[in-house]
């Protein structure tokens, strides 16, 4: 995704896929099956420290959960998905879904296939959500989600109508790469992430990648015509990569605990820095002079009000990847319904297209041209990944109810953030967050902290706050 | 070496350890060693088809000589020489030898275990430069050194005597960083290194790694103080890298036989460009104007005749990577004749920096000012590399004597060189080595391209007809 010369993606692809073929047959070997059953036999499980015992329960949990996959699933999907990937590429190309809805069917069949296999309690979708965010349910879900749409869209409904959003306009402030970078180098340094052990490079679409304890690496893109993506797909990044880098060390680094509970909680990490801190009025100050002194540019745009506003607008978009905080997890809403209805059968592929175009108008007033702007914008169907989605809505809640709690555990936040002190807060989220590792699951973990569960409405809280303020609603 | 964070690199040993440890186990595995047992068995063998049969043979002799080998001993290797490898950066860094000389002891005494171990007929040594250049043996190899050693000292002396010699100068031209990648990019690009199956990048030591058939990548070093060197460092890793992208391909190229039959034969497809053809006078002629336009300092400088000249240049000096094609040798019969007697007990361990440094006076009359300059300038012995160094003068023969049969077969080649037309030379190079893979041993290749074995006579005549010519003699 950063430096592989273009044909080197067959070769890689078969490497990839028989790594990833050894480690399940590892996994789901009747040899470690039977050493993990012994040790959660009451007997011995009583006789060991406290950690190891969870070392073990997780490891009990996943195994079975592994077991129930056969090898020859797994190869099947992996064929599907790999054509349905090119298939997905293609379509988007020629504007015609008609080349990947096949595709799309099979996958579909696999993923009910792959639920019957796994078989967790209640709506067949929480054998897919289990993936992504551990123990989490449709049911739950559901409720949460149906606060934020009808909320939301009352928030978002008086900004609109708001003067200051009628009269808003968008910046661009072009910048050019090498700048961006350093600016990114700079920015993601001063938060601390340790160029020792972490480093920037370009990708199109910015990621987080660990290959080892001490070598986690992100991603940005540098858009010339837009600054402000490179630096908080940066800071969103830098999230993630601290996260890793805190996790778990000494004795239980290579267990199973040194890992994040679910995706939900390490997207909380990544949109706790890009959204709660990155596009904080206190950040903006200390973002302020080093943008000026470095862009010229930036300083006769910009005074410090209009850079926080112009960070912070709100604009309903086709585009979840480029949507503002506001109007993001309406975008993830929509996708949750569509797979909840394709899974059990209530919609059908064919369908999709127009489907998406009613619902993302509905939501947000906006009509896409093209399938790249509608239906066909992500690649996570593509690739089989349904009950993935949920994960960035669930982080987004999580990181609001974490900046809450940190408020009042750190009432001079707002000050250190201000002067680009960012270390109380990398250690309470080490001490609270990145050590915990997965010796719980993620609703475990946020309970803790913050005293409940996965709660929309202080989310919806932190929003209204900020935006009403900004818009002066 | 490119790109990983500092911190990166014990995570890393542990992931290549590993999968070499995987790799080892899956090829002496006996279930492995049955089914090659079957297959070359008699009655089985006949019916296969031809190339088959080199398959099924190359692999019953890799297999059964790994087979010798425990995976403890694997293991014991693997921890000293990577003790050895910090212990080697350390006393280079203090210029103590004696932080080293307890690892190199230890590895020379695992040296002599392996070759008991493989025990091939012959010299102890035999055993070890099996591992690199197959079938090769001490008895050969001593004469043609012999032959070398004494030949090149007379030529050498010929030529320091020479009035141009003794008038000599060195001329730096410092060219920035950025331009001195183009130029690199530039010229591997025109000699055939496909822009989609390769790409350069940035090392201290250049090298090429195969990463998947369609992805073979090279590094280079750009110095500032000397841009010939990464320009010929450039030339040099894109020899192995297009004998690695044209290896064989379709149905055989998982196999054992898509594969360069020893070091040696990779050395002389790198030295053959590098030297060969990079340090040609066509190919000068070919660069000239394209550096002269893109540099002034090239252009204020050089004539055609003093750029030559000032590439060729024969100075007798210490370190081997740097060291002129006319003495290269010289550097790789000290190490030989130094690991010989090591192997044999002849010499101890302690007494190495006082040997080498009068061995390296006897042949070029100069004498290191510290280790680092004389017996720590390598890393191989820390990595118990012993019998590799020899693959590098094998290397520079073969390279002659390919360069010898090329200009009869086509007799236009300095022409097209001139030209910048590189098709005919990498055609023939695919036709008599790269697609020959690992079906035919060295000495069998080159035997049916030049009708004689490994014959030093060819490289002395080279270098004599060369060197006479540029020194006037």
């Amino acid at each position: 995704m950063t430096y592989m010369p273009k044909l080197g993606i067959n070769m890689r692809s078969q490497q990839t896929s028989l790594i990833s073929r050894i480690i399940h047959e590892k996994i789901i070997s009747e040899d470690f099956w039977r050493h993990i059953k012994i040790l959660y036999k009451n007997n011995n499980f009583n006789k060991l420290k406290k950690e190891d015992q969870i070392v073990v329960k997780r490891l009990y949990r996943d195994v079975k959960k592994s077991r129930k996959i056969p090898s020859s699933f797994i190869e099947k999907l992996s064929k599907t998905t790999t054509i349905a990937y090119t298939k997905w590429e293609e379509s988007r190309k020629k504007n015609n879904f008609k080349l990947f809805s096949p595709s799309l069917e099979k996958i579909i069949e696999l993923k009910k296939e792959y639920c019957d296999l796994i078989n967790k309690p209640g709506h067949l979708y929480n054998s897919l959500l289990d993936d992504y965010e551990e123990g989490m349910k449709v049911e739950v879900l559901n409720a949460e989600f149906n606060n934020i749409k009808k909320k939301l869209l009352k928030l978002l409904n008086k900004i609109t109508e708001s003067k200051k959003y009628q009269n808003q306009k968008q910046i661009n402030i072009r910048i050019n790469s090498e700048n961006q970078l350093k600016l990114c180098n700079y920015i993601s340094s001063k938060i601390g992430l340790p160029k020792e052990k972490s480093r920037i490079d370009l990708s199109i679409h910015p990621f987080t990648t660990t290959i080892g304890n001490n070598d986690v690496r992100i991603t940005t893109n540098i858009k010339k015509e837009n600054t402000f993506f490179s630096i908080f797909s940066t800071i969103h990044e830098t999230g993630h990569a601290l996260y890793e880098i805190g996790m778990i060390k000494g004795k239980y680094k290579d267990t199973v605990i040194s890992d994040s509970p679910s995706l939900g909680m390490h997207e909380s990490q990544s949109r706790f820095w890009e959204n709660m801190i990155g596009k904080n009025r206190s950040f903006c100050k200390f973002l302020y002079p080093y943008l000026t002194k470095n862009s010229p540019k930036i300083k006769n745009n910009f005074n410090l009000k209009k850079l926080y506003e112009n960070i912070n607008q709100v604009e309903p978009s086709l585009i979840r990847v480029q949507a503002d905080e506001l109007t993001y997890c309406l975008h993830i809403i929509l996708r949750f319904d569509i797979e909840l209805a394709l899974i059990t059968d209530k919609i059908y592929v064919n369908d999709l297209p127009q489907i998406w175009d009613e619902k993302i108008y509905e939501l947000l007033h906006v009509k896409p041209k093209n399938y790249v702007e509608g239906v066909l914008q992500d690649m996570h169907w593509s690739g089989g990944n349904f009950g993935y989605f949920p994960t960035y809505a669930i982080g987004s809640i999580y990181a609001a109810q974490l900046f809450n709690k940190l408020q009042r555990d750190i009432p001079t936040v707002n000050n250190e953030i201000e002067h680009g002190n960012f270390s109380n807060i990398v250690k309470w989220l080490k001490l609270n967050i990145y050590e915990k590792g997965r010796m719980q699951n993620s609703e475990e973990i946020i309970k803790n902290i913050c005293g409940e569960n996965l709660n929309s409405e202080v989310y919806l809280n932190y929003l209204k706050n900020k935006y009403y303020k900004i818009y002066e609603c």
